[in-house]
């Protein structure tokens, strides 16, 4: 598979991101969605921040004032607590409850060559509700009759769900709640009605029974979802043994719906592959990637915050040419150019 | 709090239920949906049956055959395997798959005084899709503008999902799929809209974030689930801090909606409680129980396939008069009555 990562790569860093206020400090920016709107491809970025602290022995864990809209608290552990397990950077394990060591909001990026961005100062869609009170992450945009539909994680003491957020103009933003219930990641709308109906992905987190596998749901109005059915699982062995779950919103091609997947290891390498769903009932998969499109080489996808990561949250498809925006170690965002038809040649029935 | 056993309990047991097929014997008849339908109270049983065995080094377990409608097929696994975790009687864990050791379907009783039940010797709704391939179970019933609308909970390896049937007249059953994905349980719909809209309660079970806690969500057409909320959680210490998930279908008092739901310890003793919703706005908890209003004490409630469960998916309201059948010790169906006056007066805000 020729994969053109682009030379301008990592396209954006935490560096070049204006925290949301002076103490925090900005982690990572990373699982962008992606969209082309009037003259410009917009990036809807994952900022992850922290509190800034001097002190080693403390972890700082950021969780929004209820109480009071948007301000966020900061409730400091000891890593000398035998309570809580902190191996994992990004979450703290307590024997009753779990934290996050970050906080994320949802910021655009704007570019005219979709290489160079400017980055907005003032986040797009910031956590403001019970059900978001750890964050809101990992956005995918899709565009269904002028209407840009937001499917974002949100995270919260309850739970990990997927809510849903629409706008028209990319100023102002209408939230609308939750769309799958915990434990559910990796959700996204197709950029068209089948069958009449509205369609999504979304990946489950089972508890006792099941892995973490795709599934797909369908809906009359975006905000209500059923007829929920299995749609591919994890495989024995390879690079996507540990857990799967859709990446970008998938699109159209001659063949079917194309779905840029990620795919992991038991220890957590994260790889894109490509899965082709039938266009009528796209519950049918008719392929998919035998071997990683896109795996985590250069060193911004195998040092950061999380090593050994690309994850996509959207694409851009201009023709043949399909653009891919991904998250590089869970860090920094990066870009490259596959080819369509060459992915579409490579998939396995 | 006044609680008045029914001297015939337990009312119907294993015995009392002809399996399926002739080598299959019935373990568990239990959790069972009721409502009243004509003149009759129609209990809608869970039968849990598994294969026959001489063996005891032999743990067979049942798996729809998908390729063949209706059709079992029995797995045998070796008690001695060491993949295998054999210690609960329910369900085997292997490292990479769980096996239930019984097979459930729904099966009906009907009664005149709601005491002696005749048992329908023909399934009512047995598993026959993906999602159902390792049983389906706990049926909660609704009545709305003369449908029937039957949740219960469908397991397969991919995952426990609640699904939907309706019926109009307990001959004939439609099945709609799953409304609620993995992994969830408990589930039920109110037997009123509310704002125009239908409302149920679930209970997702989350794997990283979150604990086993109770949700609410609302849809226009029964089939199609959104605006999901977190609605009441576990309480620390005491007979609901383990786990907690709706019981009956709710009823219309003059404080509110009341809902007989259940609560766990960490070691699995199940006990029942009530909990007062808002009238308009059901996701507002008004009120709940300090104590369980009915917990595991005669030997039918604390010795069984699994001890120390009062479980329940239905009661029966006439006018101050609460029946709540409930499965005990995962065994048999009991019935309870309890004066809905006094449940209200015993609630703490």
């Amino acid at each position: 598979m020729k994969v053109k990562r682009f030379p301008e790569n990592p396209l954006i860093t935490p560096n070049d991101v204006q925290p949301s206020r002076e103490d925090f400090e900005v982690v990572c920016v990373f699982n962008a969605g992606a969209i082309r709107y009037q003259d410009e491809i917009l990036l809807l970025l994952r900022v992850a921040e922290r509190p800034k602290t001097g002190d080693p022995l403390i972890v700082p864990v950021p969780i929004l004032n209820l109480e009071s809209s948007g301000d966020i608290d900061i409730f400091e552990l000891s890593r000398e607590d035998p309570e809580f397990d902190f191996s994992d950077t990004r979450i703290v394990v307590g024997r009753k409850k779990a934290y996050l060591t970050s906080i994320s909001h949802l910021r655009l990026a704007r570019s005219k060559d979709g290489r160079n961005f400017t980055i907005d100062t003032e986040p797009a869609i910031f956590p403001n509700c019970a059900t978001e009170a750890y964050g809101v992450e990992d956005p995918r945009i899709t565009e269904l009759d002028g209407t840009y539909y937001i499917v974002y994680k949100s995270v919260a003491p309850d739970g990990i769900t997927q809510s849903l957020a629409t706008t028209k103009d990319f100023k102002t933003y209408e939230k609308h709640g939750v769309i799958f219930a915990p434990e559910n990641m990796d959700a996204m709308i197709f950029p068209d009605k089948v069958q009449g109906k509205y369609v999504a992905l979304h990946r489950p987190v089972p508890h006792m029974i099941g892995e973490p596998n795709m599934w797909i749901a369908y809906s009359p109005d975006a905000l209500h979802w059923g007829g929920h059915k299995y749609l591919a699982g994890v495989m024995t062995g390879g690079w996507e043994s540990g857990r799967i779950g859709g990446g970008a919103v998938p699109f159209m091609t001659e063949q079917g719906w194309l779905e840029i997947y990620h795919g992991a290891t038991p220890d957590h390498k994260y790889s894109l592959g490509a899965m082709l769903l039938d266009a009528d009932k796209p519950e049918r998969v008719i392929a998919r990637s035998a071997k990683p499109i896109l795996e985590p080489e250069m060193s911004y996808e195998v040092d950061g915050f999380v090593p050994n990561v690309v994850f996509t949250c959207g694409v851009i498809v201009d023709g043949d040419k399909l653009t891919i925006y991904y998250g590089g170690a869970d860090t920094v965002i990066a870009g490259a150019e596959l080819s369509v038809a060459e992915i579409l040649s490579h998939l396995k029935s």
